[in-house]
């Protein structure tokens, strides 16, 4: 079965990337699987991926209905041989397969707690649904990973390379600050796309103690000082993540890492791109988001595409 | 007008469950009421009752709206001459024919406060609706009742009793422990629809308090020691639910109620059921769960049947 | 690019109104955007203006995703230059772009926080949403007006007055008290589109201190006294909203407001409206909204038109 929870089961990236901007083109290309339903469950909140996939489904004439767990008294236990004489109601192992029989794919949203590393970093959840659901499921973004948006990230530095007739950008990862812990997910997941994709120069660029897990970012240069990974950078991707040593915290950060346009002197044509949302301010200044550097709402768009280019893939591969 | 409140609307059962089977193998058999408007009321939670209802109004071609009432201020009053300067906002009396204006059919979900018998037991919400919104009205779970789950629990039945070359099963309603006071509506309700199908050798096991209100359940047997009721059980229908006698009450039971395997040697064919969510290893065990005797998700998914049979029942009666 | 947020937008009223009966004579008149896509964000509650805008979205065949603010933890920055390293997650400068993307059409609601007269009626929420969305955006109510509500009340008088053969009718607007302080918005919104109509004799009845801003009542006559503004009236419009001069506030009031059988003695022909929901024996008595004289009920059912009628204006004119 085809499921779709991080770049290995991505295939060949360009050729994704390439179904997707096709598809951007002609929304309505692809609608051979009119009627399929896609269950959506969201165990967080929910804009953007929620919007862009319901967005894909509409446009592959898909039927998809939303669950949201969070605010319903719908706690799922996930521990093998629990006595539920607490909070939990229902088991995954039950839930799972019910859900499975009521939809033909299923997305799953789900958060790390930020408490314990080896249980966030073991996606029990949606490893869980993959093993009792029966059914292709789809990450909408999980404890470690957010594939869907890195594939929107890679088509719009696909697009904008193209545009700006690059050949082999200069991407940089680099860390902001932020005053709330923040899973490590949209980091992780950019870096192994990267990686798995090859198609830039890759870099990741954050303080001391913010140092990613190697198994997602894998040889990538890392670069301490801000100023040094910016140079002629082509793209810099901002984005805050909590400490992966000192699991979960905020750690105190030499100088300010927030980017200005100053900073962004040595490179004087880089795109400024945030999976949002972004604190104004704190993570990004006015001064960038409201300038053409910009180009975070295109790349918010491509969301649509990303998550449409892949649920195409799952169904051509299943049904 | 045919509404769907209790087993008394499902006119002929073998019928309606032939009916089921036939959408079970054929979808989109019905859709000539396709484009009609169903209104889906959710007072309190619901997961499988909301999917399954959503996934048979898409067979059928019809478009259905959620409303969730228990997360938003819409505090309904029922009381006939209340002077509304408390929490109510709006009155069923106002509330219900406006959403019968804007839909062809109402699904209502609520349940009951199990403070006070008298009232629970009046289905003043249900009835509200049916006497003012001026549509055909469906439960989606009442205070006492749970018409759409006893159908999928016979269609169910039926399906395997047919699968094992059971002529008449024997089949068991048996009270389980819970942490918590649960309705009585899934085990009245299933004790109604028993009695009016007549299909099989219907019993019911609880410990002494516990007691049904012979208003569901008729002349159905009862039986105080569980594994006598289990002997030679052809499908073992297992739920919680708290006293009518003590109303809403959880009472001490001696011994412990969770079915296990070795309980389950006297029924060695026994099919368990369970209408989910189940709260594993204190309403029932993993070893059963997890065994080939549990069939709570067969079950589980027929619910898409039982809601599609009844709204196409609904909808050639009305339209 | 035609936006729909007040009366300003409605381009000749009497054409709207025929529209919207032609719209609800024959439901499925103008289908020819379907599949266009209207995103309805609430960042309040909404059981009636989100229904009756999804039913007309239906009508039309576009496509409609609800987005419940409220009950997320999306909280929208609106401050130019703000420095978000507190409770908002998001600026509407980012959030609204996006969503304009993801659709071609944004319905908005909001209400006024009721604190600060100047804040509200700067209506910064639906403006933002104008300036920063890129796609036409339709007010499902906002801090001061409520203009799909208004246009159905025209909808609902213009039907009433033909039925009665009333040339021109008195239509009184007539504060009510509550427990609560409610915004003014559909008293205003209901003022300045009578104005613009031209269509009946207007009054506004109130006890003093009530006055409502004259930005939107014109040059409305005002009448202190409830039996004299009731006399010879064809439809009163019932509602209560709180003070503007002491903004937000609820002030002691002499004599009981409420609407009874024996003041409406000098107006025996009177229908009785009110937008809904309405709090019975406090702001309406159960004799009036129990009786023919309420036409409550078929004005809210008016709501679906009136929607379908602006989604098909805006519709016609963006694209």
């Amino acid at each position: 079965m085809r499921h779709f929870l991080s770049v290995a089961d991505a295939g060949d990236i360009n050729n994704l990337v390439e179904d997707a901007l096709r598809l951007k083109a002609r929304p309505d290309l692809n609608r051979r699987f009119a009627g399929k339903r896609l269950g959506l469950i969201f165990m967080n909140p929910s804009l953007r991926t929620r919007v862009s996939t319901q967005v894909a489904a509409l446009n592959l004439g898909l039927d998809s209905i939303v669950l949201n767990t969070s605010g319903d008294s719908w706690q799922l236990e996930f521990a093998e041989g629990a006595v539920m004489d607490g909070n939990t109601v229902e088991h995954v192992k039950d839930a799972a397969p019910v859900l499975g029989s009521y939809f033909d794919i299923l997305g799953i949203r789900t958060f790390p707690g930020l408490k314990n590393k080896e249980d966030d970093y073991a996606e029990k959840v949606l490893n869980a649904f993959v093993k009792y659901a029966g059914v292709p499921v789809m990450s909408l973004e999980s404890a470690t990973r957010h594939p869907l948006q890195s594939l929107a990230d890679i088509i719009t530095i696909t697009e904008y390379a193209l545009l700006q007739k690059i050949k082999r950008p200069k991407v940089v990862l680099m860390w902001a600050p932020h005053v709330k812990p923040l899973p490590q997910c949209v980091a992780n997941s950019f870096s192994e796309w990267m990686n798995a994709w090859g198609g830039a120069d890759f870099l990741i660029a954050h303080p001391e103690g913010y140092e990613l897990d190697r198994a997602f970012t894998g040889e990538a240069k890392v670069i301490y000082i801000q100023e040094e990974a910016l140079q002629d950078a082509d793209f810099v991707y901002v984005k805050n993540w909590s400490s992966v040593s000192e699991y979960g915290k905020i750690l105190p950060v030499e100088g300010n890492w927030m980017l200005t346009n100053e900073k962004l002197e040595s490179a004087p044509e880089a795109r400024i791109m945030h999976c949002l949302p972004v604190r104004r301010n704190l993570v990004l200044s006015d001064e960038i988001l409201d300038s053409e550097r910009s180009i975070v709402t295109a790349q918010a768009g491509n969301r649509v595409w990303s998550a449409q280019a892949v649920l195409s893939e799952i169904l051509e591969d299943n049904f």
